[in-house]
């Protein structure tokens, strides 16, 4: 094969200059007996001319081109006239004068076009991806992937992290995430899992004395997928032994700062902004806050505990509390349609209802204000900065149902409302979470974070009588409402180790069949250490500015874990099951 | 937790100055009053003194340090003696003298001793993993392995290709090894599969136009393991557009050189040399020649065709070969014992038998040299280069088995018998492999490399008639008898690759079934494409002067794919299963 001289990318320098090129027809436009071709390759498009004067047999050939046809073409380099410069296209200046071109391969017309932004639905661009992958804003989104990964291991080979692969076919443990199986055929009836993160294998590396360890690795989760979710996922994963909490979070600022300089020009601020996990929860209603714009939650619950609506009163009362957002100047923009809209929005997060007033001058309006004394008007305008034409929305209930329902409202609104700038990378730390979560229907606790998570000094002692108000030494790094990462300091004492997996509801033999040797390991000289896991996937979704995670995967599965393109999962012969020695299960096994 | 001030390696420069170290207890000393530690950490090993007239009380708990103890260390870094100095250690010219020490963990006496070089079996290493990777040369290899890793991302980045990650919960296809199977609790009754490669996905990433493709990634095979396989392991995946097959030799060639420049320092001369298969298969008796020393096969069937040695002639006759190697200057140095031994090395490889002779003088001596007339001894002598106390090993059967056997016995003698020079990097290509290899048992062809290799040029024609001698444009590189990865141009017409399918047994509706998608992808504008696969498991082995994979990778499976350390393949739970719509097979099910 005769080799290419140069990439699409044709500038003026090479004007006058011979050039063999190749790569895939963009467009043909036929015009006063010239044929122009715009010839696309990775680097960029270049308009190619076929002249009869120049070469007529290569004109004839070009006739027979069609959109995505692959081809070699041979020429000489041209400026274009002053009055045919496109100053749009990098390489308008210039144009191909075609002397040869060669056919390497045909393509059939396309179910999807190969510009920018497409209109076709997910299911084609899915099933046709190595089509979709051929859009300009897929490829740009490839490349970023691509420099955002570099540019991380950048930053960390020169803090002195050696990236190192851990296990994909791993054991199982039933804490957490439900796991891919991996049937084992020498050991019938026995089961690998794909791991959900490299958590125990990093610590085990910590405890081998490497001190700084990362990877960029695929996990997997075999969950019920919502839109930013896939079975398997990217992990950039860190983990240092000696460092202390705020070691590793300066340590992460910067790596962060150094890539979005790297990647995006963008100079991004340090120390990050923090906030601890109930301040988060009472401000913004959200563990992962997005600051871009302000809107708070202000709890009103002592404003209106003694006030004359009952609904208020009885939920302070009864344990819950009262909080409200201010949607600023916006009173007349909300009828009561409007509204009920809202109120069915929040009703998902469990709110019974959503109670609003509107502000008129100094005063409250809407079928609720009559409810309050002037004093309480007075006092809840002070709280919420009410001003004239403010619309005042309120959620009464227990703790979480408000956060979650005006959380979620407050995105909605912050949304619609055109608040939002897409501009800004607001970076946060969500800092001191819960070391436990309950689960309700269980009746137990779970590990919020994970079972290895190191309480917080002060609250160890607590662990087994008040494990609901112990914190963990744990943070969440956001950006712009999203959970980017999330890190710890790891439990490195096993008795320690042993106490949480028993509080979680491990007996003593189920622990030791689990994470018998992690808790051996830990009795051989175990480092103080802790990490951070950053999701790839999510941060190139919000570096590209997209908003679905699968434009920033290749070959990404949709909401049934399904494969459009190769139609993976499927069905396998019976002898590779024999082999498993498994057996499928009839639908009334089920 | 205070920040540690320096690691370990701490040099002259830092003399007088205050450090705070943190690390292993590598060893104790009690001498005169003073105690003597060692102090470890990733980046090398210092002395600490404790000196009861500096501090009693940091003496009182340095006697209780015993080795792998975690701790802290604050101390002032003072010049040794002279007479003290240590010229072994880096830090041998200094010591910290201890103000302050902590016991940050404890560690129980080790199954392994954490030294450079280990003899604890295989199975201890393994279940103690963590403690094994804290050995020296562990530690070295893990660390070349990330330089090594980094070096080939270096290079390709610079060559302008993009690390792009392809799926892992594939679609699995029969053709090739046996895969890994990951079942979906999704969509009952299907199965993903663990990629064996990206193969078909990187094809499908040229038809999307990336152009220049790499990846380091997991690839998994669910076969009977040898000492030099794993079930999962790393692979440098690299594939190209529009390059012929000598531009992705020359652009391989000079990244390998690139790498072992950066990481051992060692300049590689290019173009590396060159045999076809069937040369190397004739010379060598392998696929992978190692090229350090001679030794070579040598077809004697001419020479012996009409011989009195009846074993010979009806070798040839029936279509065999007879060749041999000559063990220079050992006839005296092997018994018939030996010589036993041997043909008991060859017979697994189906010889069914080790004819030999010994040069006296100028004559040949031994059982068979009576069968041999004056003129075939000279042109035996001289074809293979026979003289004086020379052993003269001689392999009459199928072509096959000469190479298979002669090939292993050259590898067997030139070890045993020093032959080979362990500083080389002898670097070498095979190429031009057939396209298909028949399959005895199936009474079928199968893929030599993959069904979507692409045939020579003026072989194409016949395929259908007479695939046996169909070659493909594929190429090996081999590193001194290690097969360090394998490529080839790809298929990139419809047609072609129909065909190449209909010819390895697909029907058509199997064909589609299998690869539809692709047969597709190949009708929409595919470029002309091809690439390599190199194992980077085994390129870390043969830099880091290991011959087991095993202690390259950080947590490796056993022979039998399990691992020691976490007990993985498990039992799982029933409910595990019952998601999955699978039940296990039953012995007698079997």
């Amino acid at each position: 094969m005769e080799s290419r001289t140069h990439c699409g990318l044709i500038t003026s320098e090479l004007v006058e200059q011979k050039v063999l090129l190749k790569g895939w027809v963009q467009r043909r436009r036929d015009l006063g007996g010239l044929i122009f071709v715009d010839l696309r390759d990775r680097s960029g498009i270049v308009q190619v001319v076929f002249n009869p004067d120049i070469n007529q047999g290569a004109l004839e050939t070009a006739e027979k081109l069609r959109g995505e046809y692959v081809v070699t073409i041979e020429g000489t380099v041209k400026k274009r006239d002053e009055n045919t410069v496109n100053p749009k296209m990098k390489t308008g200046e210039v144009e191909v004068v075609a002397e040869r071109v060669e056919i390497l391969n045909k393509s059939k017309a396309l179910p999807i076009k190969i510009e920018n932004k497409t209109e076709a639905t997910e299911e084609i661009r899915l099933k046709y991806r190595y089509l979709d992958l051929r859009r300009e804003e897929m490829q740009e989104t490839m490349k970023l992937r691509h420099l955002i990964s570099q540019s991380f291991r950048h930053y960390l080979n020169h803090q002195g992290f050696f990236e190192m692969e851990t296990p994909m076919l791993t054991k199982s443990t039933p804490e957490g995430a439900r796991d891919y199986l991996v049937p084992s055929r020498v050991h019938p009836g026995d089961f690998y899992a794909l791991p959900q993160s490299p958590q125990l294998f990093k610590q085990l590396l910590m405890i081998s004395g490497y001190e700084k360890y990362y990877q960029i690795t695929r996990c997997f989760r075999d969950e019920d997928l919502r839109a930013d979710r896939q079975p398997e996922f990217t992990q950039l994963d860190i983990e240092t032994s000696f460092m202390s909490q705020e070691e590793i979070m300066a340590m992460t600022e910067e790596m962060l700062q150094s890539v979005v300089k790297e990647v995006k020009g963008v100079d991004v601020a340090t120390p990050f902004p923090r906030m601890t996990y109930d301040e988060a929860m009472e401000r913004y209603g959200s563990d992962k806050p997005d600051t871009r714009f302000e809107m708070e939650l202000v709890n009103v619950s002592d404003v209106v505990a003694d006030s004359g609506f009952k609904v208020f009163k009885s939920a302070v009362e009864s344990g819950g509390k009262v909080s409200a957002i201010n949607v600023k100047g916006q009173a007349n923009n909300f009828s009561r349609k409007d509204i009920d809209k809202l109120t069915e929005s929040v009703s998902v997060y469990g709110a019974k209802g959503l109670a609003w007033m509107k502000v008129d001058g100094n005063e409250f309006s809407g079928p609720i204000a009559k409810f309050f004394e002037t004093d309480e008007v007075q006092a809840l305008s002070e709280k919420l900065n009410a001003t004239d034409q403010d619309l005042l929305l309120f959620v009464a209930d227990k703790a979480n149902v408000v956060a979650d329902s005006l959380g979620a409202l407050r995105l909605k609104l912050g949304k619609e409302l055109g608040l939002i700038d897409e501009s800004k990378l607001n970076f946060l730390w969500v800092t001191d979470w819960p070391l436990y979560e309950y689960d309700e229907d269980e009746g137990r606790y779970h590990a919020a974070h994970h079972p290895f998570t190191m309480p917080q000094t002060q609250d160890i002692d607590r662990i087994d009588e008040d494990p609901a108000n112990v914190k963990a030494q744990a943070y969440d790094v956001v950006l712009n409402g999203y959970e980017l990462g999330g890190g710890s300091l790891r439990i490195y004492q096993k008795e320690l180790q042993e106490q949480m997996l028993k509080t979680l509801g491990f007996s003593e033999e189920e622990a030791e069949e689990q994470f018998g040797f992690l808790l051996e390991a830990l009795e051989f000289g175990a480092p103080p250490h802790g990490g951070i896991a950053l999701g790839l996937d999510r941060i190139v979704m919000i570096l590209a500015g997209k908003t679905n995670l699968r434009d920033t995967i290749l070959f990404p599965k949709t909401a049934s874990a399904a494969d459009l393109l190769t139609d993976a999962p499927s069905p396998v012969d019976g002898n590779q099951l024999d082999e498993l020695y498994l057996k499928l299960q009839q639908k009334s096994d089920e």
